[in-house]
C-alpha cells in the first residue's frame, strides 16, 4: 500500500509547524530550518509557531506563513509535536493535498514517527526521495439544526458525540444510508476512521483498524444496552445521528473542536473527499509502531 | 441473608414518596393512601410529592411531611417511581434508618420491584409482616480543596469522577488506605457499591456484585492505559482520588448531585456508617430480578 | 450493494439442502419441492438430505443429487435449517458459484432469513425475480507442517486456532504480509470474515463488520497480554500463524471441520478466490436482522 | 489485614519445594538449604524436588520428605519456582496449615514475590520474624455423576469448566444456594477466588479482586448471550453447575488437574474450610506487585 515518495519531484519548499504554544520546540525547529536551507529548500514556518518561538538574529533562513500560504506553496509540511499537532495540521491542510511528516518530541506517537534525535538523518532521506507515502481517509461531519447547517468540519481521528458536564446519558438514533439502525441511551458514540481507531476509540473497546481498511467504526460510550457492540461500516456509508433526548450534549472533532448540541439536532457524517498523506521514513512499519505503543512483546520467539 | 420484616413490629406509620415532578403518579398514590388509611395506617406524603399532585377533596386521609418529618416518624417509606426516585429517598432517609419499598410505574427497576398492578396485594403482605428486608451498604464521599472539606454526601449507587463538557481526559492518582495505587489518564472513574454495580458501572464493563459482597468496585471510564481493569477492594478500604490534571472535572453522587472539581482537589471515599434497608415482597429474588432486567434466558432447560 | 437477482435469467433448476440428520424438515422440503415442480422448476435434493427424509410415494417430483451434481446444474440452492447448514452448503458450493437462500426452521438466523411460514410466498418472489443478491467473502486456509501442506479448506465464518482439551494456553506468532506482528500466549485466535463477525467472534468481544467492509478480523481468545485487542486488516492481507508452543492445539473451519496441530505448524490464511452469493427476499435489511438477533430496541423514538 | 509473622514462634523447620522437573533450581536450593542449616534450621526437601536435582556430596544438610511429611512437621515451606509451583504446593499443604513463601526464578510472580537475588536477605528477615502473613481463601469443588461423587479437589486460583478439543460450545445451568440463576451456552465458566482473579479470569475480562474481598467471581468464557457479564457472589455461596449439553467438556482445578465431564454431570463449589497462608517479605504490597505485573505507570505524578 505504501508508495515511495518523491521519486519524481523532490520537495523544494517545506513548511514547519510546531506544537501549539510550545516554545520548547524552538531549538529543534531552528536546527531543522537551518539544515533545510543549507540543502537549498525554501522554508516556511507556520505563523503561530513562528510567533510562539520568536525570531532571533540568524533566523533569516525562514519566513512565517499562514496555513493558507502553506497550503498554496509547500511540497511537504513537517510537524514538530505530538499526535494532536498532526491532527490539527491535517484538518487545516487536507484540502491542499500537502503531505505531512511528524517529528515527535521524545515519545513515539501513532502519527509522529520521526524521533527528534533522528531528525536530520530523516530529512536527508526525505530530500533524497527515500520516504514512503501513505494515504489516510478523513471524515466530513455537519451539524444540522432545524434542517439547516449549524457547523461542519473534517476529522482525521474521530467525531464524538457525547454527554456534557451534567453527566446525564444522551439518547439518539443512528441511521445508515437513510435506514434506521437503532436508538441508544449512552454516554455517547465515537465515529472513528482507521487512524482514530488507536486513539479514543481504543479506550472505549473499539477494534484496531489497519489504515488499509476502508471502513468507519461506530463505538458506543457506556451504552445502556448490554447487547450494543462496536460496528464497522463501509467507508461509503452515510451516517446520521439524531438526538432524541439530551439535557447537555456536544460533538467533538478530533477532540479539538467542539459544538454544543440540543435535542432534535442531527450530525451527518461520511467519508471526506479529502484524504491526508503521511510521509514515513524508510523502514516504517505500521505494526512495528503499534507493537511499540501498545507494549506488545517485541520479537519472534527464538531470536 | 434476607430477613423476614416486621414479625414483631408491624408498620403503623408509612410515608409515600413520588417521582420528582411526576403528576402521573397521583392516581397510584391516592389509591395507596386510601388503602393504607383503611387498614389503620397513618400516612405521610413527602411534601414535594404532595405539592406536585395537589390536594383534592377526599385527600384528607394523608398529611404532607418533609424528609426530616418522615425520617423522624415513619416505620416504612413507599417510593412510587423508578430507581432514581429510590436513590434520592435512600440518600435522604439513610440516617433515619427508615426502610424503603419501591413501586415501579410499569417497568421493573433494579430497586423498585413492586409492580403497580400488584401494589395493593403487596401492601397487604407488608402490613401482615410477609416482606423480607435486605441491607445495602452506602458510600460516604467528601471533596477536599486545599485540605478543607468543600462538599460531602452519601451515595447508594456510585460516586463518579469524570471529565466535563470540553471532553478532555482527566488525570488522577488513586490511593487506597494511604498507599499510592496508580495514576491514570481516563474519562473518569466510577466508585460503585454492590447496588450500583448494575447501574452505570455495568455500562462501563464493571462486574455485577451480589448485594451480599462486602466490596467497593473501582471501574475506569475509557482508561488511556489498556492494562487498567476494574478492581474490587474490601468495604473497609479508604479510597482517595487526587486530580493531577484537568481542565474540566466533576464528581457526581448517584448521578443526581454534582460538584465541580479543579486540579489539586481530592475526593475521599469510604463505606458509610449508614446503610439502607430495602423491603421486598415475598418471593423476591435478586437473581430473578437480574435475569429479567438483563433478559437472560428465563428458565432451566427442560421445564 | 445488494443487487436485484434474476432479472435476466430466472431460476429453472433448484436444489434443496436440509439440515444434517434432521428428518423434521421433511414436511417443509416436500411442500417446497411440490410447489417448485408445479411452477415448472426442476428440483434436486441433496443426496444425504434425501436419504435422511426417505422417499415416499408421491415424491417423484424431485431427484437426489450430490453436492457436485448440484454445483454443476442448479441455478439456486435453497437451504432448510440453521446457519450451520448454510455454512456447510457455502463451503461445498462456493466453487460452483451457486447462490444460496436460507429457510430457517422457526428461529431467524443470521443467514437463514426466510421464515418457514413465508416460504412459499418467498419462492414466488424468487421465481419472479424479486430477490436481491449479496456477495460475501470467504477465507482460504492451509495448514503447513514441515513446509508441506497438511490440510486446506475454505471458511465462510471463521478459522479458529485454539487450545485443546488439556486446557493449556498455546503460544503463537502472527505474521501479516510476511511481517512479524506479535507473539501471543492465549487460548487461541479467531480469524473472521465480516459474515463470521456476528458468530463466535462476537462472543469473544470482536467487532461487528458490515458485509460491505473488505476486511478480516483477528480476535484473540483470552489473551495473556492485556494490551492485545481485536485488529482488522484489509481483505488482501496474507495472514500466517506459527505455533511456537502448544501441548494440544487445533484449527477449526467454521466450527465444523477440525485439524490437529503441533508445535511448529503454521496456518496460512487469505481471502478466497471464491465468494458466496446469498439471495434475500424483498425488503431484506442486514441491520434489521441484526437488530432482531441482538434484541436492540426495535424502532425510532416516537413511532 | 496483613499480620506480622513469627513474632512468637520463629520457624525451626523449613521445607524447600522446587518447580516440577526443573533441575535449574538446584543451585538456588542448595544455597538456601546451606544458609538455613547454618542458622540452625532443620531442612526438608520435597521428595520429587530432591530426586530431580539429585543429591551431591555436601548435601547432607537436608533430608527429602513427602508432602505429607512436610505437612506434619515444618513451620514454613519455601517454594522455588513460579506461580504454578505455588498453586500445587498450596493445594497439597493447605490442610496442614503450613504457610508458604515463594522465591521466583527471575520474573516476579503474582504469588512468588521474593527475587532470587534477595533470597538470603529475605531468609534472614523470615528467621528474625520480619515477614508478614496473609490469608487467602480456597475453593472446594466436587464433581457429581448420577448423584455420586466422581472426583473432588481444592483450588487456590480457580475451577474452570470448559469445552474440550472438538470446539463446540457447552450448555449449562448455574445454581446459587439452590436457586436457578441462568442457563448459558458458552465456551465455559471460570469460578475464581480473589487470588485467581489476576490469572485466567483476567484474560477473560474478569475483575481484579483484592485478597481481602470475601467473594467468588463467576466469569463466562465467550458467552453466547451478549448480556452475560462477570458476577461476584459472596464467599458463603453454594455454587452448582449442571451440564445440560456437551459433546466434550472438562473441569480444571488451578489449570493443573483435569476431570472429563459428560452431559448431566454437576460441579458443586463452595469456599473451602482450608485457607492458605502466604508469607511476604517486609515492605510487601499487593498493589505494588499488581502495578509491576500489569505495567501500570509506576509512580505518583511529580515524584
Amino acid at each position: 500500500m505504501n508508495q515511495p515518495y518523491g521519486s519524481r519531484n523532490l520537495p523544494r519548499t517545506i513548511a514547519l509547524i510546531g506544537r501549539y504554544q510550545s516554545p520548547e520546540i524552538a531549538e529543534s525547529l531552528r536546527l531543522l530550518a537551518r539544515y533545510l536551507r543549507e540543502r537549498g529548500v525554501t522554508v516556511l514556518v507556520e505563523e503561530e509557531t513562528a510567533a510562539n518561538i520568536g525570531k532571533l538574529a540568524g533566523d533569516e533562513h525562514w519566513v512565517p506563513g499562514s496555513f493558507e500560504a502553506i497550503g498554496a506553496s509547500v511540497d511537504v509540511a513537517i510537524v514538530l509535536g505530538g499526535d494532536g499537532t498532526m491532527l490539527n495540521a491535517a484538518r487545516r491542510l487536507a484540502r491542499y493535498k500537502v503531505p505531512l511528516a511528524g517529528v515527535n518530541q521524545g515519545r513515539l506517537g501513532f502519527m509522529t514517527d520521526i524521533a527528534r534525535d533522528d531528525m536530520l538523518t530523516c530529512m536527508e532521506d526525505l530530500l533524497d526521495g527515500r520516504f514512503v507515502s501513505e494515504t489516510r481517509m478523513m471524515l466530513d461531519a455537519e451539524v444540522l439544526r432545524d434542517g439547516r447547517e449549524l457547523a461542519s468540519n473534517i476529522a482525521l481521528n474521530d467525531v464524538v458525540m457525547d454527554k456534557g458536564a451534567i453527566g446525564r446519558m444522551i439518547e439518539f438514533e443512528l441511521y445508515i444510508d437513510g435506514e434506521f439502525i437503532y436508538n441508544l441511551r449512552a454516554d455517547g458514540l465515537i465515529v472513528s476512521t482507521p487512524t482514530g481507531s488507536t486513539a479514543y476509540s481504543l479506550s472505549a473497546n473499539g477494534p484496531i483498524l489497519h489504515p488499509q481498511v476502508a471502513g468507519i467504526a461506530l463505538v458506543p460510550l457506556c451504552p445502556h444496552a448490554l447487547t450494543n457492540r462496536p460496528i464497522l461500516v463501509g467507508d461509503q456509508a452515510d451516517i446520521e445521528l439524531r438526538i432524541t433526548h439530551a439535557t447537555d450534549c456536544r460533538v467533538h472533532f478530533d477532540g479539538q473542536l467542539t459544538v454544543d448540541l440540543v435535542r432534535g439536532d442531527a450530525v451527518r457524517l461520511h467519508r471526506s473527499q479529502y484524504s491526508i498523506c503521511f510521509l514515513h521514513p524508510p523502514g516504517y512499519s505500521y505494526f512495528a509502531m503499534l507493537r511499540q505503543k501498545l507494549q506488545w512483546s517485541a520479537r519472534p520467539k527464538g531470536t
